[in-house]
This record gives C-alpha cells, structure tokens and sequence, in this order.
C-alpha cells in the first residue's frame, strides 16, 4: 500500500533547506486535517499557516530555537478551543444544521448531553479533550504530507504559552497545541535522517483480544 | 489526490454488517497506526484488538450499546501508558539505541530533559499527552482506512474506567484513551449516511498568518 510505503520513509526530519514548497500542495495537507473527523463533529480546532519568516523568526524563540521554524516553508500551528463551552457548542450545532437543513428540535438531546458532558470537565480538561481532536488531524495531515513527499516535521517541543502570546491567540480563545514544519529536507546537514527509524515492534504494538 | 477523495468519501458509520474484513486490510490499518510519529519517538501507546465477538458484547455496555461495538469487523481500542514513568522512557531508550547501536551516553541529555519534563505534570497530565500521542496513530489509522475503502468509526463515548476495567488494563499501565470500529457499513440502516458531509470552511479552519 503507498500509504504504508510513504510512511515507512517519511521521518521527522531535523534540517530543510528553506525551500517554498507549492502553495496547493500546502493546501491539500490544510485539505485533508480540516477533512478528519472530530469527536461530535465540533472540529475545535485550526490551523494557524505561518510562511512569512519574520514572523518564523519571531516564533523560534518559543520552539527553543529548533532550526525547522525558521527552515520550513510553512509552520503550521494547530490551535483548540481553550474551552468546550456552550457558545462554541451551539454554533457548531447552528452552522451543521444549516447544512443538514435540520430543525433546532433534531439535534436537542444531542447537545444538551455534550453541554452536560463537558461541564463536567474543568477547563484544563476540556483543553486537553479539543486538543486531542487537533492531533487526529495532525495525523491526517502528516499522512498526506508523506503521500506528496513532502517533508513533515511534526514538534510539541515548544513553550506553549509563548506561541500564544506571539500569535495573540488568547483573544481568539484559542491555545496551542503542537506544530507541523512542513518543507524540503535539507539531506546533508539533517544527521538525524542517517539514523535508522524505531516503532516497537507489531506484536507488542497490538494487543490481541481474541 | 486520492486520500482527499477518500476522506471526503468516508464518515463515521453508525450502522455495520457485522461482516469479518480481510485480517490483512486489518493489519494493513494497525501497520499505519504504528508508523505514526509520537512525541520523541516514544510510542506511549497500544492498539487493543478486539475481534470476539463475545468480547465486543462485553464491551458493549460501556460504550452505551452504540450498535457498532458488536456490528463491526474489529474493534481497535487505543490505550495509553497511564503514565510517562521514567522507567518506560528508559526501556524505549535502550530499544532505540539497541537498533540504531548508540551508547548511552549519545542520548542521556535528551532522555534526562524528557524526564524532567514530564516530571513536572501530573499524572493527569502525563495521561492527557500520552492520549494526544494515541490520536496520533489514529488520525494515520483513519486516513488508511480511507484509502481501503473500510468503513472506520471514531468513537470517543464511551465510559473508560468501565473500558479499563472489562479488559484488564490496569495491570498493564494502561488507560483506555479512544475507540476505532473497523467494518462494513451497513448502508440500508445507517441513517446518519443520509445526511450531508459537515466541515468547517476552508477559510475558517485556517488563519492565515502572512
């Protein structure tokens, strides 16, 4: 299978040349994260597309100055909901039945018990749940990043407060969440790419329930 | 391209056949699964493989008797460590090292700084990351089903001390994290399948930072 292939030779490469990659390559891996299904359907999360380099130059402070912010193409940012609160629920909900040409009644019970659900959960909580939903779309960005050869670097090696505060996205009540450099592997000064790749091993991975 | 056709294509089935998938288009899906990065390459998850069909009836009420659990094929429950302990992160060290054939000392900066950083979250806090690498794999996992043409069902609904404990997880350090039901549609009684595909748009989902 190409996928498997693809992945087999992708990697979290270290070092890119700077290079820009095609804007409508870059928007079909922006494509295919906003296509991942979210838990409820809510998508609490963007993507925030960074390619200018000052602002890239302004970024790698708060990545601890990793060479990829400011060697990628484009850094995307992938930003959640600070909160599940009600508001957001409910524009959702408004925006899914507009589509559906649904009435309010069809979908009541559905959203009362995800307000209730995660009223129960504390802020931090609630941040943790909508940035696991960012990260099934970095994994489907991330596969078709390595179905067009592009290189994909994904990082959570950053101080998170700070993307926040250069990016202003507390005013969007917005958080971040984990960064994809996407670019062009630069082979002969990326060492990490001459090591060989580790996953543990299929029969350890999976846990067979008969 | 043909990922992004797939994933406009597929949706969170609500109904299956209960037919049996090919146990290699299964494997296919768990082989993408384990070739998705993590964060340092640490790999805090499994995949529960649940294809008993005595099994899945036990499970069943603990996802809400959400008829997928015992209509579909297989029924992949990703389970994260239940902490980032400092004795794991060794023993992946060592795995790593043993295969790329590094000394110790190659990496003991990298693995002192990644115990110190997860030394300071809680262990609430250790699951919620280990979590964000499970949804890692499951966003590679769903775009491989995509492309295979399986029908492949989220699931986060379900209730996970319950989960835990009906397939012994805790004495393997282990916290259920997300559920993937993996079959065939059952087209005639899914009704959600009738209703029109829902994202946000383009526009949206991405902030464009020039």
């Amino acid at each position: 299978m190409q996928l498997i292939d693809a992945l087999q030779h992708r990697s979290a490469v270290k070092r890119m040349t700077g290079e820009k990659l095609d804007q409508n390559v870059v928007n079909t891996i922006l494509e295919a994260a906003r296509l991942a299904p979210t838990s409820a359907g809510l998508q609490p999360f963007h993507i925030v597309c960074v390619s200018d380099q000052t602002l890239k130059q302004a970024l790698a402070p708060v990545a601890f100055n990793q060479p990829q912010i400011t060697e990628c193409s484009h850094l995307l940012v992938f930003v959640s909901w600070d909160a599940m609160d009600d508001a957001r629920i409910d524009q959702r909900d408004a925006e899914a039945r507009t589509i559906r040409k649904q009435d309010a009644s069809v979908t009541t019970e559905t959203i009362q018990g995800l307000k209730d659900l995660f009223g129960g959960f504390t802020q931090e909580q609630q941040y943790h749940h909508s940035a696991k939903q960012a990260h099934i779309g970095m994994g489907v960005a991330i596969a078709a990043a390595a179905l067009l050869g592009v290189a994909a670097t994904p990082m959570e090696g950053f101080d998170k407060e700070g993307m926040d505060q250069v990016l202003h996205l507390s005013k969007l009540g917005l958080k971040s969440v984990t960064l994809l450099a996407l670019g062009v592997q630069d082979v002969e000064n990326d060492w990490w790419s001459k090591l060989e790749k580790v996953r543990m091993p299929m029969d350890e991975f999976v846990i067979i329930k008969p």
